[in-house]
This record gives structure tokens, C-alpha cells and sequence, in this order.
């Protein structure tokens, strides 16, 4: 089995003009050496003030671009997640200027986590179950030129989906031949949603297995997810939902959040802990979407994960 | 305890003008004996005829409303779903011009299911797990005249949010004086975002207790989640995930719900009939709302509910 390193083979951009590093065929694996999100410039130590300094231009660094031996425009590509694990340190940056209620939190902050088989200790905020997987995952698009690793594409990319974990198959449509798949920005952990902008950011070490599907063209990414069970909290006494009702969805979401941030501020939460929380932690749900001219988001959060 | 039967205190409209059909104290219990939302007009034979002569003007008719002695603008409404069971036959209805893709299914279309104990037969199609809630429930607004029970508002009402379940407790914004609470829209089940406009519409009795809270106000619904597990699979190798990727939570909405249509349909189910079981079993949620300019929605579905 191949393995990459990112230190020997680190992008920036979805280019369909990248040499592949190595190509493999259908139904072989390759592995992967992820650095962070941050391209290694938090440590330890982070303060808000590094957070202010990111180079945002280095930001999610992928490896790759992996060559699958005769994938063809039209083609699915069927990406496995045989194994994932993740570092033992991670970061959870409220960017300025980035994220979900970004206008409403203009200073920097940052939370540094242990993370340790089961557990993220999140600061001294909270205890959250690990669930790693891979915040980003795609193939090259067939338009020239370098783009962005940020916004994600129907050929996937910077997803955030947080099922892209150990045992699930994503399924990509191809765009150029070969595929030219890349992967980055592992995390320990995330709400669906994402709303901070970040997640738990970490490094790791990924296994992946390749195959070739014909015939059942895909116009977006889809997963099969992983058949193991999620560790994830449906009971307990202290799960809450708020709600965002209204005719846009964005808006909804926002107005969620900003419940959910003052309701953990009654548990003694300070607001930018608590929005990074709600990222880790909180999972936005389209609740209903059809009762115009309102719909209604909401966002799940278990107060059990409160240290 | 105090029983209203929808046969003598029926409503159409949230209207703050209303008498109340009963008083109730702080801490007491109230039975709802509640219609479906299509108000009756649907039998066991329902065909695609009848869904078309639906009189949408008698649609989503509430009991109620019940004052809460007390209760003034600023407090904030809890409303305990003690118990709720709902009726033995259920449906589900495509109706032309409604729901998330009506531009895309102008047909109507009806399934009707056997909803007994732990499971609903979804018609010939699927087996679902019950899981009853109330669609509508919440108290009037304070502008003045009769509005429409079909927009949920930050008073509630319409929501759909499959979480207004036994062992909840809702908090609502109190905007008039008693509060003025009502409910209606009883489901069986049903999936978040309720893409085809119905859910699994039946009948129903269910008990509430109120609470006042005064203090800490909130601008829109809340919930306490139920503590009780939920019967929901989280595990097992047929669930799936399509995505829609894009600038809009609404386009994606749509694209993750056409893309789940297409996947049933290579398990050999019709797209109105594939429309409909996402409506009721498939769960949209906000994978990443924070990778400007695109975000992604997920809608998630397990295959083992197919007959």
C-alpha cells in the first residue's frame, strides 16, 4: 500500500492540472498523513492573538491528488473509510470575519482540546464523545485552473460532512480523468453545521480503498454511511432544541444558534465558548421546510457534555 | 382534568380574539381530543381524487384554545406533552402546489397506513417506526385578526417538528394574556423537513400540563427533548446520505431531496412514492453552513424501512 505523506505532497487548490503523486487502481487503498486545517500554526499554547496572525492562505492543505487507475468523466468514484485516527491535540478557532454569526463575533478566540480515544476534552468547557472523520475529501473539477479549497463542490471537497468516518463510503461523481482524489482537514468531532467555522481541528492518519462505480451517474456527493453506531446521545434529561422560524433557511439557522448561545450563557457558558461549542457539539436540523411562507431550523445540544 | 373535543371547540385561525373554551391554572392538565389535519375530509379508500377535491380551507383545524390563568406577555409558556396517542389509520398526501418540490410533482398522490403499536405500515412500501407528535401546537399572537394555521410563527403552531413529543416540554413566548393555547396536526411520524407537505397525518388524545415561566423571555420556540430514547435506528448498512451542494440551504434542501428520490428509485420505488417516504422517514439536516459561498445539506434515509 502506498502511503503519502504531507509533507512530500501538500496542495492548496483543486487543480485538474496537479501531477498525481501516485495512482492506484480500483480496489486498492492508499494512505494518508494529514496535517491539520491550519497547516500546522497553532500549537499548544494558541491564543487569540495567534488566531488573529493565521495565514488564511495556508489554509486546509490537502494531500494527494491520488490517480484511480481508468476512472473516466461520468464514472462514480467509491471512496471507503477503512481507518482513521486522529491526533492527540486539537484547536477550535472562532475566526474573524469567518463563520456562521460572523458579524456578531469580531474577536478571535480559540480553544485547545486533548483528544484521547474516547474523549475530547474540550478546554475545561466540556467533555465530548471523539468522532473522527475527514472535513475534507474530493475530487479534481474539470474547470481549468486553481480553486479554492474552501467552498465545497458537487465533486465534494471541504464538506465538514461529519459521517465521512471510519466505515462509511463516499461516493464522488468524476470529472477528469483519473479523479485525482485529495483529502485534509481531519476532525476529532463537529455539530452538523459547523457554525463557528471550525470544528475539532486535528492532524491523522487515514486508510482509504478506492472502487470504480459505472453506470449510476451521481450529480452530488452521497454516502453509504457506516453500519457501526454512531456515539451519539438520543436520551437523556438534558438534550435541548431551539428553533429558528422564518421564510430563509440561513436566517433560521442563525436565529437557532443565537437561541442556543444565550440558552448555555444560563449555564454559566460565556458566549464565545459557547458558539464554539455549539460547533462541536450542536446539530442544525431542518425541522420542516414546506408550511410557507416559514420554515423551521433547529439546533440539537446535549447540556450533558458540560464539564 | 378539563377534556376539549374538536367537534365543540374547533378553530382555523390563531386569532387572539378567541374566548378560550377553558381556563386552566398553572401547573394543571388538560385532555385534547384532536381531528387530522385534513380535518376529516380523507377515509381508509382515499385515491388521488379525493387529495385533488381537499378543501385546503378546512386544512390544519385546531382545539382549543385554553387560557392559562395568569399567563401575560413576557412570560414564557411550558407546555408537557404527558401522553399522546394518536389514531389507527393514517395519510400521507402529495398535494398539487404543495411541499418542497411541488413544481416537480403536480400529480396528487395518497398513501394511507396502518399505524398500531410500534410500527406504521407506510402502505405497501415501508415499515416505519410510530413515533407520534403533535405537528401544530402554540398560542395566539398578538397582532390583531385571524391568521392562517399553516405558517408556524415564533408563537409556534405549525412547526412540525417531530420533537413535540411525549415526555417534551415546549416553551413558547406568551404574547397575550392567558396565553391563548391550542394544538392540532397530529402525526405518527415523519422525517425532519416534512419534504412532500404531509406527514403521517392522523388523529389523536393527548394530555398536556402547563407551566408559566416568567424571567428568562425567549424570542422563538424551544424544547426540552424528551428523555426517553428515540426510536431511531443510528446504526445498520443501509443507510444513505445525499447531499446538495450550493449558495442556497433551500436549493440544497431540494437537491438532497431529488437525489434521495433518484436513489430509491433504483430500489424499485415510484418518485411520488419515493417523495412521500422521504416526507415521513428521511431526515434533512445541515451538514456545513460556514464554507462561503457553499453550503451543504444532508438528507438521510434508512433502506430497511422498505417493505
Amino acid at each position: 500500500m502506498h502511503t503519502l505523506h504531507h509533507r512530500d505532497r501538500r496542495h492548496l487548490g483543486w487543480d485538474a492540472s496537479l501531477a498525481p503523486a501516485v495512482e492506484i487502481a480500483p480496489g486498492s487503498s492508499v494512505e494518508l498523513v494529514l496535517q491539520d486545517a491550519f497547516g500546522g500554526q497553532l500549537g499548544p499554547q494558541a491564543t487569540p492573538a495567534d488566531v488573529a496572525a493565521l495565514d488564511l492562505g495556508a489554509a486546509n492543505p490537502l494531500t494527494g491528488p491520488v490517480a484511480v487507475a481508468g476512472a473516466e468523466p461520468g464514472d462514480t468514484l467509491a471512496i471507503t473509510i477503512d481507518e482513521l485516527s486522529v491526533g492527540e491535540l486539537a484547536w477550535t478557532a472562532v475566526i474573524p470575519g469567518f463563520g456562521l454569526l460572523a458579524d456578531e463575533f469580531p474577536a478571535p478566540h480559540v480553544i485547545v482540546s486533548d483528544v484521547g480515544g474516547q474523549e475530547v476534552a474540550f478546554g475545561g468547557l466540556a467533555r465530548l464523545p471523539t468522532r473522527p472523520f475527514l472535513g475534507t475529501i474530493g475530487v479534481a473539477p474539470a474547470e481549468p485552473g486553481s480553486h479554492s479549497v474552501i467552498p465545497p463542490r458537487r465533486v465534494g471537497g471541504n464538506m465538514d460532512c461529519r459521517d465521512v468516518r471510519a466505515g462509511a463510503t463516499l461516493l464522488l461523481p468524476v470529472e477528469v480523468a483519473g479523479a485525482l482524489l485529495s483529502a485534509g482537514d481531519p476532525h476529532g468531532g463537529q455539530g452538523d453545521g459547523e457554525v463557528c467555522g471550525t470544528a475539532v481541528e486535528t492532524t491523522a492518519v487515514v486508510r482509504l480503498t478506492v472502487e470504480l462505480r459505472h453506470g449510476t451517474a451521481i450529480d452530488q456527493p452521497q454516502l453509504e454511511l457506516a453500519p457501526e453506531p454512531v456515539v451519539e446521545r438520543r436520551e437523556g434529561p438534558n438534550r435541548r432544541l431551539t428553533m429558528g422560524v422564518g421564510p430563509d433557511l440561513l436566517a433560521g439557522a442563525r436565529d437557532a444558534t443565537r437561541a442556543m448561545i444565550e440558552l448555555l450563557g444560563q449555564h454559566g457558558v460565556d458566549p464565545a465558548d459557547a458558539y464554539a461549542l455549539c460547533s462541536v457539539a450542536g446539530h442544525l436540523r431542518i425541522l420542516e421546510v414546506v408550511d410557507a411562507p416559514n420554515w423551521v431550523v433547529g439546533m440539537e445540544f446535549d447540556l450533558d457534555v458540560l464539564a
